[in-house]
């Protein structure tokens, strides 16, 4: 989940100054209006490691906002008044006025978080509060309380040195430090600490409440990202109807600069031709093996292709399935549904597809078109689409459980690529089938699609069923790395 | 939870006829306007104790309505097919179009019940999966499947007996008879069975998909009152706007006469002047010891008094008063909320009320005015107190959780009694304030929040916070029985 805010995220001094004084007067009107209306409550939480920033962007929003409707909500260990009483309580007797902005430090995350670190709380008494949570979440958000959940992300070791270098230099003030794990935990609990994080930020991302990892090794870049997203809830909960719900998704009217997976791929990757075929021909028999060996017979591969137009789905698929048993796989090629299938919830037509044991399914195209081309072109609501990710990895979970491996690709090419790709196949007769006057449109939302893909693949990258992107440039490359993909997925799972 | 499934409940055979006529008739007007639309899915679920009639309640609603939109998803053992692949892909195959109906015999609680049971899984594990259950009905429901799900309660021997007959006079061959469970478990096993299903009605009584819990040792009330809540559905579903779930409430078109815990109370239970005097004076005295004494610095207590007008709340709560430390208890009534209260969700004006441990809070009505008077009196959205119940659930949860004893009292008195004490109380000068037009505009709802009261009782009676439902047209036996009450759940839990 969220591998993308492992990448570098900054903002330089100029961008930075440029994007602070847009966002700032769009924040004040937003704020305003909200405080003119009294309909909703904005609870923005901000978590994350110690040293990742979290006092500082407390302050930076106190600088941004207008203070008289704003609130900080802090919660450190519990006054004498507060052990006295239902955990719970402190929550509520902070709970601000509709109309009015909270900034939550020490949110109610933040006990069964500590409980998994320390190991007082196994795995199920973990989840079982994750859901309390989630159920008291889902009741905020009926009774007008947007909950923003951002979590301010920092490598481990980053953060511990930075905090040291804040005490050091603020002589053990600890002023706009905020430390919420540092002195609870040791060095293995925070390791915990950081995959219980990742547990929880899955388990809790629901379409009314969703998380919000945010890069914070750039404090110009955290700071913009945070009140970016404050702005976009903001014109969210101000919006006469539509979805209320913290809207992560990256439609603003200030756009930050993103870096993205995709964005981020090294997109000169290739093959020579030669060692390709060998290679090629290892893959295939490898998978041949492996699927066809005793230990198959337990298990299923569930195959799923996405990406750009023209990214070379088709041939990459025409690549596994050579080396597949014609028996036991299908392939199913995804267009717009039928109306059996319209007729019925959107995860239905997946499911009837859904492999025995022993076999193979591969899907060009798949129920990720929710998250993609319905979101894109608005087939669906946001409220749809955004409970959508939560809905995709329960599922995949259930074919995990069911000892079906899922692996995911999404195939990348480049605009220039694509735009070449598009020419010669309008140029074949062969071809010319391939491409239609709705490629052309696709392409037109070419930045629409890429942040709907990089949203996704954060989302649902879950442990078991993670993504792989594919640098589909140089096509041979891109069959390889797909095939040593499967090969190796399903040698670790067999 | 949903103890008034207990008393009798039955129809004689001319009221079963012309109600059956009624139903009927509607109940195909409404489904021909479902499959028209074809917007929305009905799954009627039907689960219960084997010998309870599930059978028999699916063969009836094929007699009653039309068989061309209609189909049975029945689930056993599974197949080969299914076995093969994941748990929940047998009910995604058989997803009925939108526009149909389905009634389903062996859904997906049938498993977790099953392991819960025979001690396979334990409570944490149970929970899991409950949980689980309440993301996949939501999904369904955001979706446009409306889940409805019906529990025939008969008690455990009675349909234990009754099985055993219908085996009997069948010759073996089960034709009507749905055997889920004699089978697979234990005498001991099933008494299990029956606490685990109660711990899942209240765990998955959500407001999208609540349970309704139908008393079925009178086959004719059984098939009416299904057949009546298929027909609300069918209303909600075919409604142009407002909420579409599974509407249990019960305000329809074809009124069943129902039998309520209120209704089935004896009220002309009294007690004498002189004896009432000695025991107040010792149960005041046993309330004063228990909540002064070492073990009660460690605990609190929460009572919550509710009831009809003028039916002696406030007398009641004096009684308890004066047995109380006065630094350490607090009565909090409940009136319309303030500016300040009205600003936050409903929840609040209470939390801020919540007594320290080693103190007492006592509510003259409470935040069971959501379930109450805003559903009657329709200041909120059924969908808002539909999912109310579940939110006060978790929130005395919360609260007991905390070590806090939740007590809850509804004060019941009779039209005719209620009456009396109005005019009693216009006539004398010093109680004339207590009696405003409001209070007889309530009256002539007085079937409505009667209704309302009995669904509150039944779906808020928790294990650990149950109500207790005070007859009171006797003032002194109302308020001896209240301070009883408080007297027995202190001695048990400290």
């Amino acid at each position: 989940m969220f591998d993308s805010v492992r990448l570098p995220h900054r903002l330089d001094k100029e961008q930075f100054e440029e994007i602070k004084e847009r966002l700032r007067e769009k924040l004040l009107d937003a704020q305003f209006e909200l405080a003119q209306r009294k309909k909703k409550t904005i609870l923005l939480l901000i978590n994350g490691s110690d040293g990742a920033g979290k006092g500082e962007v407390l302050n930076r929003l106190y600088e941004w906002l207008d203070d008289h409707y704003l609130e900080t909500l802090s919660y450190g260990a519990q006054t004498d008044e507060e052990r006295e009483r239902p955990l719970e309580w402190r929550y509520w007797r902070d709970m601000p006025l509709y109309g009015r902005i909270g900034l939550m430090l020490g949110s109610w995350h933040h006990r069964p978080l500590l409980e998994r670190a320390k190991g007082i709380a196994g795995r199920d008494a973990f989840h079982a509060a994750l859901d309390e949570i989630n159920r008291a979440e889902e009741m905020l958000f009926q009774e007008g309380v947007i909950v923003i959940k951002v979590w301010l992300f920092m490598p481990e070791e980053k953060a511990s040195r930075r905090l040291a270098k804040i005490r050091e230099a603020d002589g053990g003030l600890r002023r706009a430090t905020v430390i919420e794990w540092e002195d609870a935990l040791n060095g293995k609990e925070r390791e915990r600490l950081a995959q219980a994080a990742l547990d929880m930020v899955e388990k809790t991302s629901t379409g009314y409440a969703p998380w919000v990892v945010i890069a914070a090794e750039d404090a110009r870049y955290r700071d913009a990202a945070v009140a970016e997203l404050l702005l976009k809830t903001l014109d969210g909960a101000n919006a006469e109807s539509g979805p209320a719900a913290a809207a992560p998704s990256r439609v603003s009217a200030i756009a930050l600069p993103r870096s993205s997976l995709i964005s981020a791929l090294d997109m000169t990757q290739s093959v020579d031709p030669e060692s390709y075929s060998e290679e090629l021909a290892r893959l295939q028999q490898r998978i041949s093996e492996l699927t066809t060996g005793k230990k198959f017979e337990k298990r299923g591969l569930v195959v799923v292709f996405e990406g750009n137009d023209a990214a070379g789905k088709g041939g990459a698929i025409r690549r596994v399935r050579a080396a597949l048993d014609p028996r036991r796989f299908r392939v199913h090629g995804v267009a717009a549904p039928t109306d059996e299938e319209r007729a019925r919830p959107y995860l239905w037509r997946f499911w009837r597809n859904i492999p025995r044991i022993g076999n193979v399914a591969i899907f060009d195209r798949s129920w990720y078109g929710r998250v993609l081309v319905e979101r894109v072109e608005g087939l669906c609501s946001q409220q749809d689409w955004m409970r959508a990710y939560q809905e995709i990895n329960d599922f995949e979970h259930q074919l995990e459980r069911a000892r079906l491996s899922v692996v995911k690709f999404w195939l990348a090419i480049t605009q220039e690529e694509q735009l070449k790709r598009f020419n010669d196949r309008e140029a074949q007769p062969t071809k010319r089938y391939k491409i239609t006057p709705e490629d052309w449109r696709n392409r037109e939302k070419w930045a629409l699609y890429e942040e709907a893909a990089n949203e996704m693949i954060d989302r649902t990258s879950a442990r078991r069923a993670p993504w792989t992107i594919i640098e589909a440039n140089d096509k041979k490359f891109a069959r390889l790395k797909v095939l040593r993909t499967i090969v190796e997925r399903l040698e670790a799972d067999l």
